[in-house]
């Protein structure tokens, strides 16, 4: 796709992850309104996600019970059951876009060298990185199987993954694993959209586990954040990355902050 | 430990892993040759270590069959096991150096897209990742247990954990986590020297497979530096990392190749 074209004007089938709640539910309702008519959302998330509230005349709405640190969930043929049960063809569509929104914080009460709960670790490690990983090929895969070439990837990553952030180890390591998988996608498949977009410190569910973190300084800052209601709500943040795809002149694979796109 | 006062020069527990070939197993017969009578090695790997050619006057050598894939094997009590097996006391040496070698590279034949196969991913994820961080948190706490504040950890980086190379998806998605791993646990502990070290281009077995990846370009970039013999040695890149552990004057979680070491 040429940049500069905004990529909110296709006839879209857009793919969430972590759909159900917070940052990955907002970003469905925004979409739902800026799509063209005849676009269609596939949610997926472990809880369900609103798809009444979603849907509009433009854009409709689908559900699926998805569990990203399940791989067998992740490949290829569950993820073309999915579409098929819907009745999804994606070349019906002008574009399919992918946000990997689902991740996981990890246990933000432990320090890096006190990583020792194997399930958490791995649960972490799973979802955030290799979950995504096989669901990003599963899904590119049925894109090649139907002959969409447009396709954007939007991975919403976090100032964690370029910042080392004492008491979130596994939650940096993670979210710098998932922007880098995609800087390669980007180098390698020079027509496809890829973009790491991190969102802004929201307020969201995740920002109580922050308030309870292991490093003083940084939980007292989070602290702050909420005490002064700093945090930006989901949608501020929305619509700052409607914009970036609006104007679409960001570089493929880029990392972009909130705080760096001026309005 | 203070910076500017050599690594090598007090009495060194040392772990590596992936000890038994390559650049581990150099790293091994290296620090035989530059640690301080009374220092001991604990060589961790699949295949048995060269234990009898790499123990010297000064240093002990130890061999236990280690896989980072299984994570049962990088809990405390079984890490604890090991040195108790052999006699090794922590608090015995002067300093703990852990070596983070052992890592796999992946299918290079195949794109970032086509990261279909459960089993390979999740491999490449475990071993480089989760099972890495488990084992550095179980050797920290054997050493918090032991009462040993002096520890020094390098991880062997690579170039490709700070730059995207095309058809290395998830061996720098991988390294990129590793490195932020560290750098995060460096921020936390002030103390533990920490080193994201990238020793080069090496004449090991995992050129043989860079010779095999799927890009065009890259692949011939390896090709020809096999043909032109503009690899480095393993000895040639320990020696250079040597020479940082000597001086010691990095920045603790720095991320440093082999090319920008000034003699």
């Amino acid at each position: 796709m040429a940049e500069g074209q905004s990529l909110l004007m296709r006839k879209t089938l857009l793919v969430i992850t972590g759909a159900s709640q917070g940052y990955g539910e907002c970003l469905a309702k925004t979409f739902a309104q800026r799509l063209p008519s005849g676009s269609a959302c596939l949610l997926l998330s472990r809880k369900p996600a609103k798809v009444e509230e979603i849907r509009t005349e433009n854009m409709e709405a689908f559900y699926e019970k998805f569990d990203q640190s399940n791989f067998a969930e992740c490949g290829r043929l569950f993820i073309q059951g999915m579409m098929d049960k819907n009745g999804i063809k994606l070349a019906d569509y002008e574009q399919t876009m992918i946000i990997h929104n689902s991740g996981v914080l990890g246990d933000l009460t432990k320090f890096a060298w006190e990583m020792e709960d194997k399930d958490m670790v791995a649960n972490v490690i799973n979802v955030n990185i290799t979950g995504m990983i096989l669901l990003n090929s599963a899904l590119m895969q049925c894109c090649e199987d139907a002959g969409q070439k447009n396709i954007s990837i939007i991975n919403i990553s976090t100032l964690a993954a370029v910042m080392p952030l004492p008491s979130c180890s596994l939650y940096c390591a993670s979210k710098a694993a998932r922007d880098m998988y995609l800087q390669v996608l980007a180098k390698e498949r020079s027509w496809v959209r890829v973009l790491n977009w991190a969102p802004g410190p929201l307020d969201t569910e995740m920002m109580v586990s922050c308030r309870q973190c292991a490093d003083d300084e940084l939980r007292q800052s989070y602290i702050e954040m909420h005490e002064k209601k700093t945090l930006l709500t989901c949608s501020q943040s929305a619509e700052k990355l409607m914009l970036l795809l609006e104007r679409n002149t960001f570089k493929s694979g880029e990392h972009i902050d909130y705080y760096d796109v001026k309005e």
